[in-house]
């Protein structure tokens, strides 16, 4: 497993996401590690992030896969093209479609992991599969669809 | 449409989301309004809820979503069963299934509208059909499939 997550990769226009980016203080800070075949990423909850008491917000497991999967689209799709991943190299994703499905109550107080596999790697297109466990219980799986984002998307970054 | 949220009726333990709670200091405030038909409500991301520069972060926009979706199940099997909504009588519902399709960049710094009906109203399990607006922008929709929380979730609340 690498030792840059993937998202350290992100150029600094790229970088400013409340999910995943290094430069957004008050962000989350998602950080992506990818083998070239499973990705994985380690997140600690705040005591915020509260869905009820012992519990973690669902609207943060979906933020948590959101990122971790269009960071690992943009992993798979820059090695798929032949490409080492570099700030200048990294290919930008960004999702179509996030569906999750929660399986059972997320514990609070736990590291969470969320595992990634990509089912479908285009230049454009990304499908990646994503499980979320709390310890050794599975509580969300989710099937997150990502695309190339268009460039004029960052004429205001 | 009435003057108190969907969540205003929330009794205390069911409270404390990060996304809807009224007593979670740090969260997002998700308001939802029912006239029996319609659910909407009104959101205003913080500077920090950027995907990129100008463009709301994605998580934030599902997390909206996921609170909104299910307070209007809470509300639309609260008033299916017949009752009137309060702090004694509302259902309370969780996430099973979120899908989320995001048709276009939602632009920062405008107020977001999330419109929502149920395409589906059981005493266990509702779905949600939601659009999300910034300004005029149609830039997201999604179904939401809700069911009862199980009593058990709530022995620690």
């Amino acid at each position: 497993m690498p030792e840059t997550a993937i998202q350290d990769h992100y150029p600094d226009d790229y970088a400013q996401c409340y999910g995943c980016g290094r430069l957004n203080d008050k962000g989350l800070h998602v950080r992506s590690f990818y083998d070239g075949e499973v990705s994985t990423c380690r997140f600690t909850p705040r005591d915020e992030h509260l869905a009820i008491r012992g519990i973690v917000y669902g609207g943060l497991v979906a933020s948590i896969i959101d990122c971790h999967a269009t960071g690992t689209a943009a992993a798979a799709a820059t090695l798929a093209a032949g490409d080492e991943i570099s700030p200048e190299t990294v290919r930008r994703f960004v999702t179509a479609h996030l569906g999750v499905d929660f399986l059972a109550p997320t514990p609070a107080g736990v590291e969470l992991e969320c595992r990634a596999v990509c089912s479908e790697v285009k230049a454009r297109k990304v499908v990646v599969e994503v499980e979320l466990r709390a310890g050794e219980k599975l509580t969300a799986r989710a099937k997150v669809i990502c695309v190339e984002a268009p460039p004029e998307l960052f004429e205001n970054a």
